[in-house]
């Protein structure tokens, strides 16, 4: 990809030669409309960034087709995840979340007495709604639900969710992250959103990191009931998101290419990576995201060293998941080297 | 200054038409420096910001002379003050605050349980020591001090404040804002810093918003004991600060001129305003800041409805003292166009 649409890449991959695939970060970069959004903000760097939130909020309403009361802007979906810890959950208000999921949410426990409920994806990498719905009932709870989550890159069936949600007290919130969104393709992935007008107790939250490629620039958001919106405003940190961040978001919104590029490069690389994967004879989960849990023989820290060497960045340790590694998709001609190189591990008897 | 030197100023003052003297924004805008290093680091803008995180807090050590693990990065220096409301209050560990100052950490309280007492400065403009130290007394507490004071531009004895520290138990946590550090030229005022290996009860808060001209890039920090710092980075929003932030920060840091052309600027600003403020007969508040409080006659609002009709925004309301307007220092020529317009005022005999 890097050859060969040269003209519209403006994201670096290769930094000192290393090729980063370890973060599920999106390999295009920058939209290019966005850098040159950015750059044009930069005039207002020294000003206080209200103008530019106000106009965000407009675009994203306008993009998500709801209203500006309906959102909360957050440093990235991270401190969405933060704020619905310190607004809904309490001493006796505990978290439920699927085991492996996306860590940020617990580690915000730690700096409150709160208890969390971690209980291992079914058996077919769902959530286990049966189980999470029982100790939901016991007491007013956060539910958290990564959709389709990481770091497996499963999805869980949006019709069992919603069962779940049409029969839940108002005392259960759903917080459903859905960071990876575009790159569902499963039918039985949809989004939450219908909820939010309906239920004060469904929080959607979404982040411009992935599809739009700024995790450098930290935008994230929640979609939820104007009353809930209103609650997790009063616990953002004031004045976000940044001038640039606001100027690279708009711009992200009304690039209409931009969604459909990421998903187009995604699925080159995600060929490359099942094909490879399948002539070695190696598992993997099936993968509705950016990356792929995939098996390899022998040791996975050796393994990530050996990768390392070779100028690969691959995954990190996922319990209890220990038997896989994470690899996220970078540019199709990325995954040719990574492929290159696991089929090199494989003539040396290594994986 | 617009006029006068061109080349390097990169920050727009006059949006619209209207020329900004509410915020207390540094009318230079961003370093030339600083908005290089942003342009080139776009390239990372689709990447987590780690490594400009660690590349950050390694300057800032240098320019500070501390240690990393003193430090604690926040989006903008509100978010410090965020982390510092959860870290360290508690629904029996009030906040002890000036009344006027900074509204930012009162306004993190609405989400707590907390108390806060508000106790008016002294006569000369100074926190009321006395009565603050009476209060913090009785039981654990944070007290804040925004010094040099904002909206005030005010400072107090860093003598008196030394004294109290040095005596206080470590059950009293002092929050010391330094936000305008840099325009403070009383010889009564020092910083904080001394303190913060010696007492892990002293926070030194500090903006990136205000000598930097980085307001809309959202940076901050606190320095305090490690102890402390690692006790304020629990409380942090993950993967801050932005790739931007972190170019721009590092490369302001490095900007060996730029405190320098803002303090001269400022003082130049300053020096017009204190003549204008002087032919008129108005009072005006002794001020070690890029802002002055100043009186007018006749009704505060309807003056700065007049003058927003003339294209310059100037302060807001600053309870209690609603017989004073807050006005920021921007470039010479604005402070000559603001000038302009008071005195007419004068002639119509609005004010």
């Amino acid at each position: 990809m890097l050859d060969r649409t040269p003209g519209w890449r403006t994201g670096k991959t290769l930094a000192d030669g290393t090729i980063k695939l370890s973060s599920n970060e999106n390999p295009l970069g920058l939209s290019p409309d966005a850098r040159e959004a950015v750059i044009e903000s930069l005039v207002d760097a020294n000003r206080y960034p209200g103008d530019y939130r106000g106009a965000l909020m407009e675009e994203l309403a306008r993009y998500l087709d709801v209203k500006v009361n309906n959102l909360t802007l957050g440093f990235g979906s991270t401190e969405i995840l933060q704020v619905a810890v310190q607004a809904f959950q309490g001493p006796n208000t505990p978290l439920i979340i699927a085991q492996p999921t996306f860590e940020d949410i617990s580690d915000y426990q730690d700096t409150m007495p709160f208890e969390v409920e971690a209980i291992p994806l079914t058996k077919d990498l769902q959530h286990d709604i049966g189980r999470m719905r029982e100790s939901a009932m016991r007491r007013p709870s956060v539910v958290y639900f990564c959709n389709p989550n990481n770091p497996t890159g499963t999805i869980t069936s949006s019709r069992d969710i919603d069962a779940w949600i049409a029969e839940a007290p108002e005392t259960t919130t759903f917080l459903m992250d859905e960071a990876y969104l575009e790159y569902a393709s499963d039918d039985s992935f949809w989004p939450a959103m219908k909820w939010i007008e309906e239920r004060p107790n469904v929080i959607v939250i979404r982040t411009f990191s992935k599809i739009f490629a700024m995790a450098g620039l930290r935008l994230g958001y929640a979609v939820s009931h104007p009353t809930t919106a209103r609650r997790l405003n009063e616990h953002t940190v004031q004045n976000s998101p940044s001038v640039v961040a606001g100027a690279a978001g708009i711009a992200s919104l009304k690039d209409k290419g931009l969604v459909d590029r990421a998903i187009t490069t995604n699925a080159e690389s995600k060929e490359i990576v099942h094909q490879t994967l399948d002539e070695l004879g190696l598992d993997y989960l099936p993968t509705n995201t950016n990356f792929i849990m995939h098996r390899i023989k022998g040791d996975l820290g050796e393994y990530r060293n050996r990768m390392a060497e070779e100028g690969l960045l691959v995954g990190r340790d996922f319990p209890p998941m220990l038997d896989y590694n994470r690899l996220s998709f970078g540019l199709p001609n990325e995954m040719d080297r990574w492929a290159e190189a696991i089929k090199g591990f494989r003539k040396n008897g290594w994986i």
